[in-house]
Parts: structure tokens; C-alpha cells; sequence
């Protein structure tokens, strides 16, 4: 049963997301010069809702440390924008082959497999487009770039993606899933935060704390999701589940069972939480949404 | 026939070719924290030879501009990552299918659809990551990540492969396949050309003139590339020919014909050379050059 802190959560969470979604549509508005076709693919898989957790996560984060919204929301919408892009190539017919994305059909289907791979990669690029257009802080968006594009590639999420695909089939110890996990998704949600902490010009305490939060929650949020597909319907979940077990993937639930999974997403939610100390009750709204992640799937 | 200044030209482009191979293969040798697999699919595309055009001219206009060969080797090799990457998932099944790339499998062929795809989005964030790496120059950074992303999206590289699909089948109109050649070929060989200029800070009016140089060399390149898909051997070329015509895709030989499209590719290249007025002698190299691209396909 959701409880009040958990509807404050949600309410708070819809607000931010409804705010990245009003940037990343002015920002997509704006790209006049792309072929209508391209544009309508990256438009469709960019409005397809989801929780905008990533870039929600760049706004808080920054705002915990002290800086701007307007600082913020390039890399929160770059983010996004990488994060919509995984989705796309992960749901080709050679990589996880799902027809059903968010519960519409997945980009490769309604658009075909070539505009599909075409709006990922022009998301990709995209991204660090948006994150190199402030002139006035090379600095920080220098850094930024270097953060994003760590997170995103061969040691960070699409590392975790090969990974993920190559331990298909093989029997999961749960020190390859976290691996994985951390390498698919975790990083990258570490990168979400410690982008509000750049974007904040955070010192390096801030920094540190921050992205330890991140590295937990992303974990706790990559179990939580494992235990969606393995427990929830497709009709809740807005995607095809049952499909980790079905293709033999490295999940937490495979490796040490539903109710130590549970265990596990509890605790990395409490590490999350309790490396925000530093910041004391300021921090109530990100450690709130920790526990958020896991209630989700319990 | 070739002249003696092709040959010189030839001897140039090889040495700077092969330097600018040492370097990538030590990047990529310092990333030991990706998944064995995945690196290997990065490298096997990566060391597949070819011209490495981009590059070379990244070397070359900085050292045209007066800066120094350190500087350019990142933007040289971030750019002949998203060349590399945008070669496998152009080579996809669902793009233009090719088994053939360099004359070696292509890598779809070699490792599978889901690691060539994974293995070109890892080369395309590998891309960004070099060029904000130097900490020391944040500003150069944040102008290279600009030109780069904006070059590869979908105004550009991405958007021209859009285009160049979507034209198929058409009846092409010359003014039709000019755009499409630009955004799909000519941009980014102009980005290689500008980031030389921004790797050695310079001035606008050299900056304007490099950037004239590029595209219009850019264009006369892709020409002699649709002469020689029309013209050559699959042994002499590398990969499959005749396949543009046999796809119905939008080329200047279905335009205009052979002889108009050599005239143009010609011409094309006077314009590009004649960009150069501004460095005098200094230039004579990339003259060189620009008549080479279009003697290969002559």
C-alpha cells in the first residue's frame, strides 16, 4: 500500500519530469535542419514517457548542491537523450528483439530497423551536442562531456550491454550480475548525479557523496527492475516480461532467488541513503525516491 | 597514369595514415576496463586500414594554421571513430547489407549483428570521451565536441544516411543528390578540416578558408566515390560495387551520368583548391590532395 511519503514522491517526481519533457520538446523543436522522417522517430521514442529518472536525478542533484535549473537541464536533457537512445538499439530484433516499448510499439517497429538505428545513434550524438552549446562554461561542460561519455560507453553502459548479452545461458554468480548491473545501468545513473553536482560546480565532498548514492541506487534500481520482470505483468510494467528468465539473462533473481533479491534492492537503497549524510534533511526528497525505486517492485 | 605528385601525395597520405594508426591503437590499448569481446570488435574495425582522409586532414590543417601535431591527434582520432563507427552500422543488414568492408568481412558478418551495433555505439562515445580529455584547453574542447556532434547528427552524417535511404527508388535529381552528398559526406570531412583549425587556434578568416576547403573537397570525394561504385571492381575498391545502382540510390552517375560526374568531381576540386588562396604555397599539400581524391576514380 502506497504510503503518503511515497505519493509526495510521486507527485514530485511527475512535476520534474513534466518540466524535462517541456526543455527536451523545445530543444527537438528546433531541430529544423533534420530529415522530418529522422526527427519524427528520435520525437517518438523521446515522448514515450517513462519516469525521466536519469535526468530528474541531474536537476535534484544539482539543486542539493546549490546550483541553477537552467544550469542543469543540457545535461539532464543529454541524459535523456542517451538513455532513449540505449532503448532503441536495446529492443532491435538482434539484441533483445522486444515489439513493445513503454507499451507502444518499439521504435524498430514502427519505424523500421534502419530509422530505428539511424534516430538512436543521431540521439547519441545529439546528446553531446546539447551538453557542448554553453559557450560561457567550457570548463564544466568540458567536463561533463567526459563524465556522459565515460558513463555511456565501453566501461560504462554499453560495456554492461555486451555483457549482459555474453552471460545470457551460462549460470549467474551473483558477483558477474552485479557486474553487470553496475557497468548496464548503474553507472550511468551515477553519472546522472554527479552531472547535477558539475552542473552545480559541487566541491569534491559533494561530488563524492553524491555519486555514491548514485552508484547504490542504480544498483538497487537495476534489482528492483529484475524483479519487475520477473514478478510483474506485462500490463503494468508496459513492456514484455518474463523475458530475462526466458532468455537465460544474469539477473539477481536467477542468481539467488526473489526474496534475497528483495533483501539485496532494500539494503543498496539504505547504502544510497546513507551516503547522503552530508547533506542532512536536505537530502530528504533523493532518499525518499530511493526508497520509492524499491517499494515499486515489493 | 599517375603523376610524380601523385606519388608524393600517396607517400604523404601513408605516412600520416600510419601515424595516426599507432596512436589509435595505443588509445585503444588503454582500455583494458571493456569487455575483451567488445574491444576486439572496436579494433577489428578500427585497424581495417582505408585512407583515414578525416584524420590526415585534422593533421594537416592544423599544421596548416601553425598548430602543433599533439594538439590535432585527439580531434584526428576522435573523428575516425565516428567515421569507423558509422561504416559497421552503415554495413548492417538493415542498412545497406554489406558482407564486405576493406576486403575482410564486414563486422556484422565477423561478430554478429548485436556486437557490430554495441561495438559502433562503444566507438561513437569513445569519440566525445578523447575529445575531453584534455583538461588543459577546456574551451578547444567544448568547440571540437560542438563541431563533431553537430557534424555527425542528424544536420549531418546521420541525417544524410536518412536521406540517402529514403532516396532510393527515386528518379534523383542532381540538386537532391548534392544535398544528400553534403549532409552525408561532405559535412564531416569539413569537421575534420575545422577541428585542425580549432586544435590550433585559428583566426576566422583562415578558419572560413579551411572550411570552404573541406566541403567542397568533401563533395568532389563523394562523387569520385559514386564513380568508382559505378566504375571499379569489388577487387580494386574493397568492397562490393555496382551496388548503388543496383539499390537504385541517389548517385551523381544516375543524375548526370559518368562523363557530367567526372567533369563535376573535377571542377569540385578546383573549387576546393582554390579555397586554399589565402595560405599560398603552405597549401600546396592539401592541393595536392583534393586532385588525388578525384584521380583515383579517373
Amino acid at each position: 500500500m502506497a504510503t503518503q511519503v511515497d505519493e509526495d514522491i510521486a507527485i514530485q517526481l511527475r512535476r520534474s519530469a513534466a518540466e524535462v519533457e517541456r526543455a527536451l520538446e523545445a530543444r527537438l523543436g528546433r531541430l529544423t535542419s533534420f530529415p522530418p522522417r529522422l526527427l519524427e522517430a528520435m520525437r517518438y521514442s523521446v515522448n514515450a514517457g517513462g519516469k525521466r529518472l536519469r535526468p530528474l536525478l541531474v536537476l535534484w542533484c544539482c539543486e542539493l548542491c546549490g546550483g541553477r535549473t537552467e544550469a542543469a537541464m543540457p545535461p539532464a536533457m543529454a541524459i535523456e537523450c542517451v538513455h532513449t537512445f540505449s532503448l532503441i538499439h536495446d529492443d532491435l530484433p538482434a539484441l533483445d528483439d522486444d515489439d513493445l516499448r513503454r507499451g507502444r510499439p518499439a521504435s524498430h517497429r514502427r519505424f523500421g530497423e534502419a530509422l530505428a538505428i539511424l534516430a538512436g545513434d543521431s540521439l547519441h550524438a545529439l546528446a553531446f551536442e546539447i551538453l557542448s552549446e554553453d559557450v560561457s562554461q567550457p570548463s564544466t561542460s568540458s567536463a561533463m562531456t567526459r563524465e556522459l561519455a565515460a558513463a555511456t560507453g565501453g566501461a560504462g553502459m554499453i560495456g554492461g550491454e555486451v555483457l549482459d548479452l555474453s552471460g545470457a545461458g551460462l549460470p549467474p554468480a551473483v558477483e558477474a550480475v552485479a557486474r553487470i548491473h553496475e557497468a548496464k545501468t548503474a553507472r550511468l545513473i551515477q553519472a546522472a548525479c554527479r552531472l547535477g553536482g558539475l552542473a552545480a560546480e559541487a566541491d569534491e565532498r559533494r561530488m563524492e557523496a553524491i555519486s555514491n548514492y548514485g552508484l547504490a541506487l542504480g544498483l538497487a534500481f537495476q534489482v528492483s527492475d529484475d524483479l519487475l520482470d520477473a514478478c510483474g505483468t506485462t500490463e503494468a510494467v508496459g513492456k514484455r516480461t518474463g523475458k530475462d528468465a526466458d532468455a537465460g539473462r544474469p539477473t539477481y533473481p536467477a542468481a539467488v532467488g526473489i526474496e534475497e533479491s528483495r533483501r539485496v534492492a532494500c539494503q543498496t537503497a539504505e547504502r544510497a541513503i546513507a551516503a547522503l549524510g552530508p547533506f542532512g534533511s536536505a537530502a530528504d526528497r533523493l532518499a525518499a525516491l530511493a526508497r520509492y525505486v524499491v517499494q515499486r517492485s515489493s
